[in-house]
């Protein structure tokens, strides 16, 4: 892996100050010359074909080539300073409401309305989609870059709408196209093939829904997997199973979502799981009138981290902590009963205390749920017997409830306080602890 | 009709002045303070619901309570002043490409954000863009929500972007809620009911295309209307005429774009027609081989008009003027005959002179096409029977032909200088004229 | 008209008995020679093209043509007489149970390979059915004739079995050619147009459902139409009526079959209307808990047609009927309110006494519905005001009642014994009469 | 496995004899019951609940019990005797056409009628198929089992005619339901997975088609496999190979159908592949217009088998065979190269000599395209080099050729005089055999 951030300072440094009268030569010059030249075709009679073969061209650069086009884009393709200072002038002159809305749009980046131009070509937005992974990946916090990617990311914003997406169910009779694509993108409990993506989607107690946009129709952009249970599960392996008898969903009281995940890279940050969890409560309830209860099966990928940060731990968690670090999978049943009920505690703590530098929960997964309004209910020691379980969180899982009648208050009471609404076990837990 | 203008004068001093809170009870307040409670909602919990609410009270207010509700937004949620004010001293600190555009996104009103919070309703893309019809009905050149209109007119830009639409041709399989609104939609060339929009859809040489958008599946945003023929047509009766025999599709040369309908009125502005007429001249010449010739037969809406605006004529052109409009429909042969000559020398003359106040040319039919890059083909006399046609133009329509091989290069002179492509038949008669 | 069944006689005649190398010059014959080659084609490489000529040639030819052509492929594609014989005797030396089943197998006509190997050809469903609506109208009782239309409808049986039928509703989303199939086929009350046909498909408490069979796409077997309402309705005017308020289907208590249209004249004797209204029901259970009684408004085609036959009435009767005959129409209220007691009686005693030559009532629609298992609810005097409702049944209107929980057992009595199930008020009615 | 015809005969004997009285407490007399009932129901008013109720009970039956109710319906369910012996006396008194027709009609066995209702059900044809199998697998050559089959496949022959088949392509957009199935019914060259499986639909220059039936929307009824290549193939395994690279389509000259495989054992003898292998030829000649060459390659399932019946060989081909059969896989080149000639001359004699009891060729797959009007263009030794393919036919394989100017021509002297059009290579060999 090359050192980027020098890089992006070198060639910045080139693109901006040499002009790019010298570099003409070069492929990725030539990319963005063609996109200045579509800038400047203040018609569209041919600006879908030179829009395609910008696509074209791009597709087939180098990560170096790559690097040097955004760089061009931050710098050439930027706000019309004197547009921006006059619209200023003029509103300053008097400040007018309008006039300030008026900096607004007479300070947009010239890059907007280039990918605006580019999404015109069919198959135009996944290369958008893509070309946002690869400046995501390579921009190294520059701030230039950074910069660029607010153009994409306010425009994916208003492209991914939630009232563009379409929600689907992925069963066995979706085309195989799209379930390689789910195989591909699980990130939570990987599907090891088309056998085990048949026991998730195809058996009786088992739903997997997926966003899609019209743009691009074989491309899941975010889904959740439900298991239909009679009870909340204690370990991810009673779902997993390979050999696990169906349930009649009829009978199931349970709906578990056991696994999220996001698709798109080149989408990373604009949120879809909220809807989704609550589109997919709203579909489960028409269809079974019998469920009642909406719990997650969720794992605490920071547990472990956060133990190597340092916490303020008590000399009986450290013990814990050591012993956990040193011991082998599997796990005796000895070692369990032993040490159950101070991890519980452990976890409690973690779950209750740990904050993040921007102050939420430490834990992603938490923060995610508890911010859709959803309440922790319970920890589940021993639930995830995998390595990679393991490694994250001693094994430990937990369920989050997305109660409705309580989902917009526990969200209230998250947003401004930060309360973590919780059940009592988990409360007389995390009371010990203290 | 009551007078707008003093009216929004009016309501922005009571709405901006009085305050909000001595309004409370008006309905139009709750509206706005529902979309004041939508965007402090810093989560999504209820959002949805919320959003759907505000929906649909918005299209249960009058007239006056709409304008008071546009008004609210463009005042009470505009530009963040601070925060411009803020991002707009950074840059000036140090004026650096990203911090310029930084100050772009400080700047974005909060209406825009509430815009896009409501289109995540179901059905919400459709109610904002009935949203928009009003506001420019109502608007009355008023700057305040003139600058609101450019909010939205900005998401539908960015909403309706070519690469979200797709081409459907509409014929008889098509379902008839969607013919139905065609029949409505149609501008130019009437459709007397569901017979006639039978030979316009279902016959072998008749075809029907149109833009659509996913989020507004039953509602065509724009259609054209296409007649496959032997020859460029002389006058619109032989293309609607009821009792014609249907041309095979295989043997015809041309295709005649005969009407060019935009359905949309809240989509005013965002154009769609350059990319619907190209990319059918393709769907045809994919289907049928044999089609060498692609015109249009367009009405000239505003030679009367033009006329009215008392242009400089020589004497022979005002003599012609004035029998025209004492002329009685139908015209006798003998009064065609008499008068065809000078009347081709005055379309010539007004098609390549007259010119609109802003430079291009007076008629709009002919600005959009030759900004297309279609190029003036000829002149018909006597083309449009109807009284209708008479008015606007004495019945002349004209043919702007799609030569697909010169179609950059017209359009590109077009743009630079102005030129009017034409052909050489017109140039004579234009030469005569002066 | 010709005399079609002298014409029969002696085209039977010719065709048999002179041969068919005398004829071969004609187009008819060509047709049938062309299908004696089909026959003896005994692989299937152009049997494809062969087909699709025979049933190209046969649409060209004219009625009597066609009739010459039935009458050929009755008397030269019959049975196999020989193996008939031969069959028939192996079973006469050993009268087993397999070689009775083999002397059906011996014994089919060749003219029922040919229509199976004619149907292979794509859409030759559709010109088959076609060709038996030719043949029934050309028949004329003609024996061989009636016999070759065996054929035809033993294989339109197994063809339109209903288990290769699916329902549709039919509503504005409905492509344009099968609605205009709807407004063509509507038997019972005119559709008078676009208009009338949207109030039927488009407004909340109305539904219309049709078969079709997956090879005739476009065209519509036999539909239903129903109305939602609260109460059933005594006059077809109250449905049909242009100005009415729609009701809220979820609040509609019951559903009104007012329209059964069969659509095929190809297809007649193939009965589908009792599993139509059947599914329907079922179809409208699962949509709207609330409905509890479904029921017909059915005309009473042959009661004034019953009365020129002269049955057995008392004098009052008489009386009525001849004062009916001398009315005009609108009626008075006067003149309604002093017959409706003996017209009540009159068309109780038609319902429950008058018979066909076969046994079951008179009535078509009334052994229809009481065949399906429906019982009869309710006379309605003055239910139908149109010229055509007079003329057919003095304007009475019947409710048959589909009552789920009682139609096996009434359809049972039906059939065993010929009991008409009917409410005590139409019994009360009969027993006045008596 | 029992020995199932004493079994039948024992079977038989006491349906017929004992009566049904005396086993009614079985439980597959109780469905034999409930057909009885359904049929003498005349009216359809249950027919629906209690058809559906024996095909659920069909499915539940055990091989014996299966075996029990198809006895019954062969003795129980066959034709009116009665009738047949009066509408035969008919004929007899008067040789009329429509009389002999009459005996047709009159003497179909009960049974269909039964298997015509019992379709009406959703998912009926589905069971039925199923139920064929079955009756295939159990009857054992008895001949009142047999008749009972001539029913079914008379049904099959009617309701699976070409005309109600869609053709469908089959590639990575389809179903993962549908494509389950085509790896498990692939008969020819097993599908050894989800991988190998795409690479034989989702290449470039790769398909697969299928015909399938609207009341079996999930079940293939036959496929075949096609590879567009530059040349005709001489081995398997180069058009099967995991690391080939795909050609581009365009470029392709010759289709290549490397495997049809029948799906439904149910169907057994209706036969479809005529059928699919021309329409095949015509999708693809209209995509792909530079295809010019369409051919088999073709397994020899039969040759080894043919030279354990003892055929008249000469000295050396035994020597030969007997090589061969000792022979180890994989074969030296060495090996391969000494006996190639012989080989050759050997598979020539098989495919042109070797005759079947019936008369046609000996080899199935050769009878099969020779019918079809294909043509026996080259013997590929070596070609396949499995170890099934070596016991088949010394991994010999075959092209036959679909030369659409010649099909019909081919097909006309095959069926007439037997004669296997081949090429002049081919003819050579043989020539040198005798």
């Amino acid at each position: 892996m090359p050192n980027w951030s020098t890089m992006i300072e070198d060639l910045l440094f080139r693109v901006t100050d040499i002009g790019s009268t010298m570099l003409s030569t070069n492929q990725q010059q030539t990319v963005a010359e063609k996109c200045e030249r579509l800038l400047n075709n203040t018609g569209e009679a041919t600006s879908l074909a030179l829009s395609r073969e910008i696509l074209d061209d791009y597709v087939t650069l180098s990560d170096s080539d790559k690097l040097v086009f955004f760089s061009t884009l931050a710098t050439d393709f930027g706000v019309d300073v004197e547009a921006l200072q006059h619209a200023y002038d003029l509103w300053k002159q008097s400040p007018e409401i309008h006039l300030a809305r008026h900096i607004h749009f007479s300070s947009e980046p010239r890059s907007q309305e280039l990918f605006r131009q580019l999404n015109r070509v069919p198959g135009g937005t996944a290369t958008l989609v893509a070309m946002r992974e690869d400046l995501l990946r390579l921009c190294q916090n520059d701030k230039r870059l950074k910069s660029l990617d607010k153009d994409l990311s306010h425009l994916f914003v208003s492209w991914f709408n939630r009232g563009f997406l379409r929600i689907e169910q992925i069963n066995w009779s979706t085309p195989a196209k799209i379930l390689e694509k789910i195989i591909q993108y699980e990130a939570v409990h990987k599907i090891t093939g088309w056998d085990d993506l048949r026991r998730r989607v195809d058996e009786a107690d088992r739903r997997l829904y997926a966003f899609f946009h019209p743009a691009l129709p074989s491309e899941p952009l975010i889904f959740v997997e439900v298991a239909l249970t009679s009870d909340t599960p204690t370990t991810i392996e009673s779902i997993l199973s390979a050999d696990r008898e169906a349930l009649d969903p009829k009978s199931a009281s349970t709906a578990v979502f056991y696994s999220i995940s996001n698709c798109q890279a080149g989408l990373r940050g604009i949120s879809f799981g909220n809807f989704l969890i609550k589109q997919v409560v709203e579909e489960l309830k028409r269809e079974l009138s019998n469920l009642k209860t909406f719990i997650t099966m969720s794992p605490v990928p920071t547990l472990c981290k956060w133990l190597s940060t340092d916490p303020d731990l008590d000399q009986e968690s450290r013990i814990l902590v050591d012993a956990l670090q040193a011991a082998e999978l599997p796990l005796s049943d000895d070692f369990k009963h032993q040490h159950s009920e101070q991890l519980s505690r452990l976890a409690a703590k973690y779950l209750l205390d740990a904050k993040s530098r921007r102050g939420g929960p430490f834990d992603p997964v938490s923060r995610f749920h508890l911010g859709n309004g959803a309440h922790l209910e319970r920890i589940n020691l021993w639930a995830n017997s995998s390595q990679q379980g393991f490694n994250d969180s001693f094994g430990i899982m937990v369920n989050y409830e997305y109660d409705l009648k309580f989902i917009e208050k526990n969200h209230e009471a998250f947003l401004t306080n930060g309360s973590i609404i919780t059940s009592s076990s988990i409360k007389k837990l995390h009371k010990k602890m203290q």
